[in-house]
């Protein structure tokens, strides 16, 4: 802050540098140490932005996008074949939300027929892998799940 | 199956011997082996019950109420403290549909007044850790992720 306000006396108006001439995304990276200011996220906090975050993570269709695409790099309508009974639109939608978070890449190339890839990134992929970790315990335990939900139905049916 | 069909050649109408004797729901476990019929859950594809449980798991309000009861056992209103922003018709339809999957554990004291009090089952605490994990990730990394927002919102001012 003591550079900025000694620039500050000799050019008042590019203080901020930030209006009149915007950096490229990449250079921003220092000049926002977002990751200090937040030493760490609450999620039981509806103030703190995790609770967003994590909201688009655990989405109905978030988790799946986050999945189908661990693997690998899909383009659009083979991620939708992949994740059964999702419309274009709230794939488009989720896919859109993602990106924005930083999780997920999406690769235009200028070719004709227009060429459209999506992939994590790695901050997706550190997400995605805890987002397995737990399909892949349900997927495994289902079973227990299933007669836990019998068990249940049976003892309010006696209720 | 084998002593099954042997008594069905006695008692024809009682093969099954589900609708007109429904045991207590503890005595259905060994009937039922459902852990064997889903060996494993796919959560791809949208006829597997397992996406409706990941829903569960995943909902808004699932993974804040796994979150909060991973420590311990909570009163309603203690519960309802704890999770930001959760109103009392959501935190109790979201407890409704836990119990249901036999994660939550929902214990009423004949006393007056009345003292309710909900903890995770050990099924439930399983799943609980998979979702402190993800939470975990995303609270230590928050910063990341908001600079990460901050570069494309950027990028897509400049297109």
């Amino acid at each position: 802050m003591t550079d900025v306000q000694e620039n500050t006396a000799v050019q008042p108006f590019a203080a901020d540098g930030k209006n009149d001439m915007p950096s490229p995304p990449q250079a921003e990276e220092g000049a926002y140490p977002l990751s200090e200011a937040f030493e760490r996220g609450h999620v039981f906090s509806d103030r703190c932005p995790s609770r967003q975050v994590l909201n688009h993570i655990t989405s109905r269709w978030g988790v799946l996008v986050l999945l189908g695409l661990v693997d690998g790099t899909y383009r659009f309508a083979e991620l939708r074949r992949k994740i059964n009974g999702v419309s274009e639109k709230m794939l488009s939608q989720t896919l859109q939300t993602l990106e924005a978070d930083g999780f997920v890449l999406r690769m235009s190339y200028p070719v004709v027929p227009p060429h459209v890839e999506y992939s994590l990134t790695p901050l997706g992929r550190e997400a995605a892998e805890k987002v397995r970790d737990l399909a892949d315990w349900l997927e495994v335990n289902l079973g227990r799940v299933l007669e836990a939900q019998q068990q249940m139905q049976g003892a309010r049916s006696q209720r």
